[in-house]
């Protein structure tokens, strides 16, 4: 269970040491200062500490914080970074609960910075007294108005809302806050620099117990500690809190220039994403595109399947937002006919009163038709948010029609999202910063902001209905009984036996250690595969460790003798456990892939594809961490580009999905049931037959690796 | 030969009528007339029409057209819908050469106005006058000083650049124009409403010839045709100007909201969207992504492959611009050795000076460090571009880098591409702005333009080698006799006779009419295939008319009799040009598919695809106008997604990609030398086996559809 700080103190302290306050103009000590006693409404201590003056602005300087009168909640450590180490133990000897570094120079620079960050964190960890920093701006929380940071933007940032934003770096940080601009209101943001101690986790978990907080936001250059992180995500998915979040690496350009920038690893996209989007996280690609799906979300929660109004003065602009929202999978809302039959009367016989409404240029001679036929749209039950290309400014014509929206969107729950796409920004511009109803910066990243919102709307519903799971790192589920792993699984035929023993499908299979053995197996007269068994071999097939077609008794031990020649002499150190020989399964169905592994962040994750070529030269493959739910599995499985494979292409069966499902959830009870003992799983090929066969999933080939098993041996690969 | 009417006269006239001139303020009369007599700069004559007022501003009004004193270059027309025709008539008969109808109420009313416009079509066809709009709010000459507009916007069309501008919808079209507001200049822009005469391929054609202009815009919602807007693109291409397009029409909402905003047709995105690319026309999403491209166009031509350097202060977001140009598939410089050791000597330590570089928050304090840093960066000789991410506005502080940006760009001649992020825009914003140094409205939006533009740099240097070709549709070839179509090819067997006669590798066949002759072939031993010869059963398998593994004389009677009986109850009266036998083709390759349609709108075009599963349920194909040449032939095939499994996955021999191209490149002249006759070509499958194999390519089914046979007629499917 993960254990989080109480940062109460943190932000909103009692009081407050500005460690390296200066009276000299422009420096991070100087600007801390004012920020803190000019621009901030805070009515609690401030100390000043400066060993070289007696006094700044008459505030008197204490010449070291174990001077200190008293212990201040805050420590704002403003002095050279040779000089940091000192201050850091005087505040934890004095009892300093929280100290602020906003100094710079330490892990950016290499590893000397890296050796005195780590005497940072034995500090935090020894004395109790939590280090936020350094390399960083400090905390911004502007709904108290206390600025403990050393930004001159601070006095600027003055548009609250209830937006909270943690970040690792500074400069992305501020563009969000800066979103102020724009009408998006922020209420605290916590900029973690090097993060020694607390991390952008602490704050999450900080911003999902703060009332005045409806929308967290964060930006991520690396993960350090996964499972704090999903620790945090889990409180703010239990809480009802959308987090969004941009997360640097999705190319080896941005992993290269993570570890450049923080000497941190990016970690694998493709998983990060995953974790993200299971965990309800909206994941986005820019800075502006945070702050666009924040302030819808912070102005409306999104239902399951969001029925979008478009309603405009411009025919080509409401036509390229309609098929801005197709090309989005979003959908169109079919408006009720009293709103048709209203439209109609209110409008010119050549607008357009079916959704997209063009209302025509009329509205700018006469701005009440555009008030009252957006009243009517907005109020139809079947739309749940009406967006508003605004595609050229018209100066006061144009403020008109703002103003208007403002009226509208003050009578009604759903959210009218006007989209300002001029490069004008006059009167009716702040017309919409004014009544918070914030445009993204193009039609396209409107819908991708409504795209994104109406995503989270579904995913919310999944979770509300209970089918979600929470991941193992969290959850630690006793796990079946009877699905605990207790032998040896480390060649094909006892992974397959303990699968088959667990319920799985897979191949019928007799290991044989003479001649005589395989004679019999072979008297059967089926047609059988033989496999050499050994934990020695990965690829079986490239060293002549397989024979198929295998058909009578002698030639059974026909098929023995060859493989254990072959692969004698291939590997002559390989311990070979026998030779199995397994029933033939003929090209009956689609082969798809399941794999598990252990993230080292995240915990054990589940990978699913469709086998052949398709993984291969497509990549077509989704993750999920464990357990998973059986709609979580489906959706997983739909979710494939190549998922109309499984529908039965090509005139073809459809194949049995919902058994593949009840395979994956086996695989996921497995998994629960022995989180301790597995490092990996590759079932590959799984044979999925169409739906009705007697036998509609079949395991084809099993690997598992268990804890102590060197992870790095390669992947089996079947016959 | 497409030939475009002289616009000079339109563009520059001598003289100017308003026609409907009118001193209610805030009428289309006032306000065009105000925009030709206030706010242009217009020399020549401007006569007033008006018949209840004697004069208006001083200047004498006349009663009607007939009645002006000398024939005007251009009317504008802003009289009441019911009064144009009578206008227009008027205008032909006293030799008006451009009559521009702003008023609204045609065939964006339905049918109607429709046969209104048609009256209009049939005068200017009749008279030599040409027409622009109706429904449409002008011409916008603003290089010129020129009003021809009731835009009340006009007067503040003041950013003059070198950006052509020409689209259907005014909304939209207003909306680039106001990019002027963040430097974008624009020259002039046509917007032509329901372009009963004029459309937008005139104005491309002379924005082709006009110096001034060094890129084209323009923006489409339906193409009424293709063959007219192939030819202007042609002449771009020829000229070295750029377009750039934004087509409504990408889902099925912006289809049917086209049809509803101006009747037209939207066309198959896909074939639209090929032909854009084919002629080097810059396709984008957006109404910004339209300036941002052109702008950067504007300021630089790409070379065919630009090596990108990202330069900035803020580590976070040049990792994440690193990261989003990795994502592009664009390439990051290698900066030069000197420029490293440059920037080390410029740079404190915990600088990044590898690209992309992060010259630390350092150069806020000395900004100074920026400029040298820049200069060394922008002058490396491995540098096409250089993007510099802005996070904030840090007020003066950001005001000095953007005037440093500035002096660097006045230095060098690749572009220095500012990326302004932040929703606060202060002096440092208008120092970009001033400079011309326009910024995209995000990051994402950033890497997007350098990626069209890198497009562009490539597409442009294959045209200039000589690596493309012109549409079929200009280029009328005479093609090779000897592939010029005479008999019947309307069933399998002839096709595939034909295409053997062609030099395509197709399977052995006989055709049988007899029991005799199906035993004469059947004695060859070899195994065949039997299927039946008619032109009237497309889905031959699915009615018995296909039977596998022929083996032997008794065996081939057998397979056609069963095949006679089986078609004959499906089909009793199905003309049957007897049962052919073919060699049997062993699975031993990758199989491709081929067509070729005519499109109405652009002609002959070829599709390329993987076949089975891929093309199915990925939709993995591509096309292209015809002919090809081999080069764009590659670049085809190997954008496929698919296109690893040509190159050999799961360790299969890599195919004969070259075989296959030349086989395109054959279809290719084949269709050249039948335009008139060929209506539609499926070669499917298309076998294609490994480098080195005796028959590399064989096409095993094939079916051709010749014109005056019904087109709808089903695809055949092969067995």
């Amino acid at each position: 269970m993960t254990v989080f700080p109480d940062l109460q103190r943190l932000v909103r302290p009692d009081s407050i040491a500005v460690v390296g306050a200066s009276d000299t103009a422009g420096s991070i000590g100087r600007r801390t200062l004012d920020n803190v006693t000019k621009h901030s409404d805070f009515s609690g201590e401030i100390y000043l500490v400066n060993a070289r003056r007696e006094a700044i602005d008459g505030r008197i300087c204490y010449p070291d914080v174990t001077s200190l009168p008293a212990a201040p909640d805050v420590a704002l450590v403003a002095v050279p970074a040779r000089a940091v180490m000192d201050s850091l133990h005087q505040c934890a000897d004095r009892g300093v609960k929280f100290a602020v570094i906003l100094t710079s120079g330490f892990g950016e620079l290499g590893e000397d910075g890296l050796k005195v960050q780590r005497q940072m964190t034995e500090l935090a960890n020894a004395s109790g007294m939590r280090i936020y920093g350094p390399n960083c701006p400090g905390f911004t929380n502007m709904v108290d108005r206390i600025g403990m940071t050393f930004s001159p933007a601070f006095a600027d940032d003055t548009n609250i809302g209830p937006i909270g934003i943690a970040t690792q770096g500074g400069g992305l940080g501020r563009n969000l806050v800066q979103a102020g601009e724009r009408g998006v209101g922020v209420a605290m943001w916590a900029s973690l620099g090097n993060a020694v101690d607390l991390d952008v986790a602490d704050f999450i978990h900080y911003l999902v117990g703060d009332d005045r907080i409806k929308v967290i936001c964060t930006l991520l250059e690396g993960i350090n500690d996964g499972a704090r992180l999903l620790a945090a995500f889990d409180e703010a998915a239990q809480a009802g809190k959308p987090v969004v979040t941009l997360k640097v690496g999705h190319s080896p350009y941005g992993v290269a220039a993570v570890r450049s920038h923080t000497a941190a690893l990016a970690g694998a996209a493709e998983v990060n994403s995953a974790v993200f989007e299971q965990m309800g996280v909206i994941e986005v690609d820019d800075t502006d595109e945070i702050m666009d799906v924040a302030w819808l979300l912070a102005r409306a929660m999104p239902p399951a399947r969001p029925r979008i109004a478009v309603f405009g003065g411009s025919g080509g602009a409401v036509a390229l937002t309609a098929d801005h929202i197709g090309a989005a999978g979003l959908e169109l809302a079919e408006l009720d006919e009293k709103t048709v039959a209203e439209l109609t009367e209110i409008l010119p016989a050549y607008a357009a009163v079916r959704n997209p409404v063009d209302t025509t240029a009329t509205t700018i001679s006469d701005p009440s038709l555009l008030e009252r036929s957006l009243e009517v749209v907005a109020n139809d039950p079947n739309v749940d948010i009406v967006l508003l290309p605004i595609p050229i400014d018209y100066g006061a014509h144009s403020a008109a029609s703002t103003a208007a929206f403002a009226r509208i969107q003050q009578q009604v729950d759903i959210p009218l999202l006007p989209i300002w796409m001029s490069d004008r920004r006059g009167p009716a511009w702040q017309t919409l910063v004014s009544a918070g109803m914030s445009s993204p910066r193009s039609l396209s990243k409107a819908v991708l902001t409504v795209r994104r919102w109406a995503w989270f709307g579904g995913w919310r519903a999944a979770y509300d209905a209970g089918r979600s799971t929470r991941p193992l790192l969290l959850s630690r589920p006793s796990g079946t009984a009877a699905l605990r792993l207790s032998g040896d699984v480390s060649n094909e035929l006892a992974a397959k036996d303990w699968l088959r023993q667990c319920g799985i499908d897979v191949p019928r299979s007799s290991l044989t250690r003479t001649d005589a053995e395989a004679a019999a197996v072979g008297a059967s007269g089926e047609r059988l595969v033989a496999k050499v068994v050994s934990a020695d071999i990965a690829h079986k097939s490239d060293v002549g460790g397989v024979v198929t077609g295998v058909h009578g008794p002698d030639d059974a031990v026909l098929a023995r003798t060859h493989i254990l020649d072959a692969v004698s002499s291939h590997h002559p150190d390989a311990r070979i456990d026998g030779v199995a020989f397994e029933e033939m399964i003929p090209d009956d169905g689609t082969d798809m892939i399941v794999g598990v592994h252990c993230d080292p962040g995240f915990g054990h994750m589940l990978t699913v594809g469709i086998g052949g070529l398709h993984v291969e030269t497509l990549n077509d493959v989704r993750r999920a961490l464990l357990p998973i739910s059986e709609s979580q599995a489906h959706r997983l499985v739909r979710s494939l580009r190549s998922w109309e494979i499984l529908q039965g292409a090509r005139g073809e069966e459809p194949r049995d999905v919902d058994g593949f499902v009840r395979l994956l959830l086996k695989v996921s009870d497995i998994v629960a049931a022995n989180v301790d003992r597995i490092e990996e799983i590759d079932l590959n090929p799984v044979r999925v037959r169409p739906t009705g066969s007697r036998r509609p999933v079949t395991v084809l080939d099993a690997l598992i690796i268990t804890t102590g098993r060197p992870a790095e041996r390669a992947r089996n690969v079947h016959p």
